[in-house]
């Protein structure tokens, strides 16, 4: 995701929060992560920001009515909606459509992609699958082995046989995995990636966030050696990272 | 370590904590696992333990002294000294000793069993290698699957490699893995799990506290059916459990 926004929008301003020190939130309840997603959200506000992009999976499912509603004055994007609109540029006229989504647990289980999907897409068939490896398999950076492969392949065996015409990844560390998932899919398969979807979203309805120029800030909420080498691996240089505490 | 206790005293009074709102800890930094290790210790005492166990390797290996420092009037059974009394026991006259030893990362990275295996075996040699993936694949519940095969057996080759003579499964999901575990070992090696360990240890340091008969509680900082299901798998029954309230 901040990959994505430095390619497009490289002197951008923004605040960035990793609740390193709680993650990952992706196997947890909807009232836990609802409780430390208004955490997070307080710090950045409390930090100066204005807009939020939760360009989180599980967040964005689980916890976007009840941020809105406790912070009514500030701008909120989620991820789910911009990977539904481009399922839906994508696919103009073609109907009926078959749809894969997968994603960590919570977010599979709280069924929005599957209810926005069907709401803005006529007789839209969608497949959802839970694919709890694949978070830990990124951060340790096994993206490439041949365990890897063989995990993702059994893990997409429900959506290959479903035969859909997309796939969404909803989780924001599953682009890591996108040569290897489109391996195990027919090749006719298109694949949408929220990063990408998110900021084409933003590009097209706030334009003047990525022109805002200004300071670039990381903030984690824990500081180890692990969390460092995941930022430098992603981004591809040092980041310097200022710890956060929440609550 | 539960299932362990329960087969050696079945009504033994105790109440468990599980920190499921901020696991897995084995990532984490020192500070923040001492920070979550003071809160659950806490919260246990507030409800009645006088002693207790850190049936947690990463906790065992990075919090102990702070704990014990914190909290002077709770006896204190880690599961680091147990197993490394139990390998002392298994090759008595035998030196010099290869032991390997696998945990997360912050546990080996704490280097707390190298120096301890150091302190207690003279001529010990100490190969020890953090596999961070076992806990995602127990928790699962891909204890069999050929990948977790493949994975378990990359993980453990420099440890095959280096021809150790025992090898301590330095965290307590890795039982879970155990006949995996095995078969990527040379057959003579010695495999040591901390839960039979510490049990051990109490059996003959704290006898009283197995014979203590009593509720047994389970507490849970998040309660998801994710939580529940770990829970039933590894009990083998349901478990009542309570919503705890840290800090």
């Amino acid at each position: 995701m901040v990959k994505e926004l430095l390619k497009r929008a490289p002197g951008a301003a923004f605040a960035y929060l990793g609740d390193t020190a709680r993650t990952p939130y992706g196997n947890k309840s909807a009232d836990v992560i609802t409780q430390y997603a208004k955490e997070d959200v307080a710090f950045l506000i409390g930090n100066g920001a204005t807009d939020i992009v939760i360009a989180c999976n599980t967040v964005s499912s689980v916890a976007l009515d009840a941020l809105r509603e406790a912070f009514p004055r500030v701008r909120f994007f989620d991820v789910i909606s911009p990977a539904v609109e481009k399922v839906q540029t994508l696919f103009k006229k073609q109907a009926p459509l078959k749809i894969g989504v997968i994603g960590t647990r919570a977010t599979i289980a709280s069924g929005v992609y599957e209810k926005q999907l069907r709401e803005q897409i006529q007789n839209a068939e969608v497949v959802s699958v839970a694919c709890p490896l694949f978070v830990p398999l990124v951060e340790e950076g096994w993206t490439q082995q041949p365990e890897t492969k063989r995990i993702v392949r059994r893990s997409l065996a429900l959506i290959r046989q479903k035969q859909v015409d997309a796939l969404i990844l909803g989780c924001t560390h599953y682009p890591h995995l996108l040569s290897v998932i489109r391996a195990s899919l027919q090749k006719r398969v298109k694949v949408i990636d929220s990063p990408s979807a998110i900021l084409d979203h933003i590009e097209k309805e706030a334009p003047e966030l990525l022109k805002q120029e200004g300071a670039q800030t990381y903030y984690f909420t824990d500081a180890s050696p692990h969390t460092d080498s995941i930022a430098r691996r992603w981004l591809g240089r040092e980041v310097q990272s200022k710890l956060a505490t929440l609550g």
